[in-house]
């Protein structure tokens, strides 16, 4: 994340209390921005108002900053609470909110963490983002609870459109489609209808990019738990994939260990179905698909962006779009 | 709640999707507010607009309405979540919705609420409410934090200041404060700064009564478990009080109780502790303690509101309020 975002986040969020308990709570809120997102997608709608003509310096600049700053914040926020929900162990190579503090304060600090990004929203001041951060938390609140209620309710009978349509859902529109329409937005620009593919395409290529990089072993700079969304009991495309055409025997055994909530999930159980997936072609299946999510969504996007104020700036729109789905971390 | 409340929740909030996972799931963000809250806030805030010249059928008074819908979703929410971070089992009569759908639906249902709460804000379009939603989402995310952070670390070393210091958080800002002056913002006019100290002895008084209504046996109307409190270890008036003067054995059994969690408390240690509490008069020494704070915080009330547009809606209001420390539900 650029340094004047969290900058922007640490003059947001309050710092002291005479109170040592609320000095603790400050410290909460700040600590899962302090970790250091990479920032993706507060650099995309930076880029995004660049694009569409609003110069460095200037106020509409400064109101760009700002909607940056409330992305991050609502990434943070949704972190806080999807680890709880998942039971994730760590974030950003270090351990998950609620495992430092227990559910009930990660959940409250996630909560006012929520209220502060709308804050940032308010101090940005651009007519219209109120409406896209809306969108943007029902969209990815739908997307959630596919996830969530297909792990669940134990669903493994789904298709590649199913997953498709969640990832869309819970990822595409906090990671490409608001964040370029922001960017626009904070130009006084009306953003162009062509994002929502794009940003559909380059969603499910990065969510999908997601998942292979939990399942490979050298993922260095990933920062979450190896193998974390099979502890989790996750619907992948690859173990998707995987599962329609892996033998019976290996089946029952994957749908029995998914079954069993992630304490007593057993190791090796877990140790043996990462080697099923890697052996099978399944990760490279899903990588494959992925390429071709990011090149549909980056000739959508080239569309988009072809009548810009600024076309050098779209030309690293592209950069940045296409590194989605090559990542490594 | 007001039927027409209750009315531009439903007009807010999605109700049929083709799929039938996410017809579920709007079916969850109906729910809490479907179970039919008091709507005593919502109810102190209309009374508060038309006491400052809110015209009923006028456009102030339809963005009065959308204000008091946007905090019974304010209070939906975070009931969804305090459920969750207490495990509590029952809210208004109901299992508490985590114990219908698991906790990772019911947490993503109180943000996907909490967004919608937003909505609504925007919708009353008053100048300054914004500010007054995020001022009271902070202040109760300190209060819980307060309240949480207390349950956590096992602290019962603690005085009716800090008791009092919690409560006004937790509970003066969004069941009295706030509604007041978003009453008077909805007249166009500036609130009062005596709504904050009125607010503060009255949310207090409103909170110790809770707190005693949570161990009166017959509370009819209630709607959470008689006892939940002792259950989820909350820090009391009650407690507090009791525990100061209570002959050492009681102290160190109590004190060890309460060192378990919740699902490995002894009902019949509970019982005891209950019959301890019932016995010693510290019930009705709290009971005492909301009475003065209510008469200290009406009598500022009445000062508050002495030159509003129309006197004879304050007198309402002062009824309102008076029957927050004698309430039976």
């Amino acid at each position: 994340m650029r340094p004047e975002l969290l900058g922007l986040i640490y003059e947001l969020l309050p710092e002291t209390h005479s109170r040592p308990e609320l000095q603790h709570f400050y410290s909460l809120l700040r600590d899962y921005p302090a970790r250091g997102g990479k920032g993706l997608r507060s650099e995309l709608l930076l880029l995004s108002a660049r694009a569409h003509g609003v110069a460095e310096q200037s106020s509409q600049w400064q109101s760009a900053l700002w909607l940056g700053a409330a992305i991050e914040l609502f990434q943070n926020w949704v972190l806080i609470h999807d680890d709880i929900a998942d039971d994730s162990e760590e974030r950003r190579g270090q351990p998950a909110l609620h495992r430092l503090h227990g559910l009930p304060l990660a959940l409250n600090a996630g909560d006012a963490l929520h209220a502060y990004m709308w804050a940032a929203v308010e101090r940005a001041g651009v007519p219209g983002a109120m409406g896209e951060f809306l969108e943007m938390i029902h969209r990815t609140a739908e997307g959630q609870h596919l996830d969530l209620t297909w792990v669940a309710s134990g669903e493994w009978q789904l298709s590649e459109t199913d997953y498709l349509e969640m990832v869309r859902l819970k990822t595409a529109y906090y990671t490409v489609i608001v964040p370029l329409r922001l960017g626009a937005l904070a130009a006084g620009t009306v953003p162009s209808p062509l994002f929502t593919p794009a940003g559909e395409a380059l969603g499910a290529a990065f969510q999908i990019r997601d998942d292979v990089l939990n399942l490979l072993a050298d993922a260095g700079g990933y920062g979450k738990e190896i193998g974390g969304d099979l502890l989790e009991g996750k619907r992948t495309l690859i173990t998707l994939h995987w599962l329609s055409g892996a033998p019976p025997e290996q089946q029952r055994l994957f749908l029995h260990e998914m079954a069993r909530p992630r304490g007593e999930k057993d190791p090796q159980m877990i140790a043996r179905i990462l080697d099923w997936l890697r052996e099978s072609g399944s990760i490279d299946y899903a990588q494959r698909f992925a390429d071709e999510q990011g090149a549909d969504g980056l000739t959508e996007l080239r569309r988009a962006l072809m009548n810009v104020a600024q076309p050098e700036t779209a030309a690293q729109i592209l950069q940045l779009a296409e590194g989605y789905v090559t990542r490594r971390a």
